[in-house]
């Protein structure tokens, strides 16, 4: 059994923020988006001018046996691949993480490959890939739990590391599906309004992927008010690990950055095991994936990116940071206008 | 008589790009617009791999005699009191440039203030604060070259550090006026569109400073067709130095990050002497100033960020450095297809 216990958001902190806010040598409200963005982070970190110095993508990848219905570009060995080529740094997430002076960590929870020794690698392996939820349940509601409990656990490993910011990132062909089935569920709108093309480029994918998501929910019969139930049901090893990150990150009050449509579907299994981990949620970039903008609304988390991005592996968040750290830094690092001798007339 | 050289567009760089950016490990098209901005890197720099190492910030500071109307919310102590600043470290320019690992230059070329032996400050005044344009011109022929040659100068002298990627910044109470009657002319928009409140807060103020605009083009007549007759007559010394730094950056062949609305009127005014140089423009942010869009399409450059920014300094510019730098990496540090043995069927 799950339990978590997230702190409320830091109202006082962020109020003082707003107040310093309004003091620094320029005109109110003139950095735009990023005043609230920064008053909400000293809401969730309890620091009226907090400092976002230590930075980590923690990736996790997993299989997805319902890829095995043809509805992504490529075969699941690329899982495998990919997860050695984050490992030796020549991913989209690799230049994207060094580009924002952040750790990359990278986790097995269900890749249907055996690594053996694998350097680098934190093996935690479930099962080798989420059942076909087209034709039975993804996981046990056990092997779900277990997910969320590796994702806790790597929060606090990350934390021991002087973690002030997190994003999860993924790696898992095929599994734009439940992530969608996922969406549908804990958001109650219809699969082909939360259903996009993933990888798929061929002609009548999205009708095809739909018709599974839809079977694997009438079969499964999820339970909506239950997010651990719908996990395990539609969902997948690496969506239950990053939701667990999200929760562990959540009480530890930890930003954590929200990805694209993975990573949206994780944060509505985590604001659905706990309503209050929401709060410590920050949207990044808006996928062109449609289901990601209505799972956003659902948690109540505006991305201020819009650059069409749908890489996945955590990269929209990656490169969030940067503007994050710079909407912080002003807390921390301006002069006010009293300490430079500025009268402004009121 | 300025003179520059601006060398063409680099195709088979960008084309070269292009093709490298369709071979990486992702679905091609997933950078979204990431993509088409690397490959606009590629031909500027004529680099098919180019990295953006060296950023720097370069800004001009200057005042302005038509700040006197009493349109600006402080007065004109405030100019260089915030270039102190600047070089003190306390300034929103200096967190965001720090936040993406840009150098700052701070260079005087107009500020009605002696700053004496002031280090760090580069000294290149050519007025003490352009003239109030509502009542003659703002500067001479001869002065606005001199401003442009300043900034061509720049170019030059941060090139020899090494320069990869740079933004024209600038401070000067009262600017966004002159800025607003640049517009006008050089994109043939009537002045009330391209004029917005600047730091103005009081009622009445953006009608009075459409009229002093309006009375400035009166008396002064600009030739729409002579970007230089323009910015001597409703220019400022700052706008100049820009201007000038845009076509020295131009002509070494370094892409050139295109701030908030002054920083759009100086592109504007280089983009009037030498056509070729807008080929080497990048957006960032799109202002909170009704001018900023206007003129930026006129130019034809798209800004990516829509936060409602409108701080100037060069800030918008200096947030967008980490995503140009994580749109690039992508060209040198990713892994192809082929590489890492993924086939992906046609």
């Amino acid at each position: 059994m799950i339990s978590v216990n997230i702190p409320p958001f830091h109202e006082a902190a962020a109020a003082e923020a707003r107040k310093r806010q309004l003091r620094l040598a320029k005109l109110p409200g003139s950095l735009g988006a990023l005043e609230p963005l920064a008053e909400q982070i000293a809401g969730m970190t309890g620091s009226p001018a907090p400092r976002l110095r230590d930075k980590a993508v923690v990736l996790f990848a997993a299989d997805h046996h319902i890829a095995d219905h043809g509805l992504s570009l490529t075969n699941r060995d690329v899982t495998h691949i990919q997860v050695r080529n984050f490992l030796a740094g020549g991913a989209a997430i690799n230049a994207f993480t060094r580009n924002a002076g952040a750790r990359l960590s990278v986790v097995d929870v269900g890749v249907d490959y055996d690594f053996g020794d694998c350097p680098g690698l934190i093996s935690r392996k479930v099962m080798r890939g989420a059942r076909d939820f087209s034709r039975g349940p993804a996981m046990t509601r056990d092997e779900a739990e277990r997910c969320l409990d590796i994702g806790i656990e790597m929060a606090r490993a990350e934390k021991a590391r002087g973690l002030d910011l997190v994003a999860a990132g993924e790696m898992g062909i095929g599994n734009t599906t439940p992530s969608s089935a996922l969406i549908a569920v804990l958001t109650g709108r219809p699969v082909a309004e939360v259903t996009g093309r993933g990888s798929g480029v061929k002609a009548g994918i999205i009708r095809r992927k739909i018709e599974l998501i839809e079977e694997g929910l009438r079969i499964n019969r999820p339970n909506p008010a239950d997010a651990l139930d719908t996990l395990a049901k539609v969902g997948g090893p690496e969506i239950g690990a990053m939701a667990g990150l999200m929760l562990g990150a959540a009480e530890l009050r930890i930003p954590i950055v929200i990805d694209g449509l993975i990573a949206a579907a994780a944060a509505a299994v985590a604001a659905g095991i706990a309503p209050a981990a929401a709060r410590y949620f920050v949207g990044s970039h808006l996928s062109a994936e449609p289901g990601h903008r209505l799972a956003m609304e659902h948690l109540g988390v505006r991305p201020l990116l819009d650059l069409g991005l749908c890489l996945g592996e955590g990269t929209g968040a990656a490169l969030f940071f940067p503007v994050l750290d710079a909407a912080t830094r002003v807390l921390s690092e301006m002069k006010t206008l009293s300490e430079l001798g500025i009268h402004v007339p009121s």
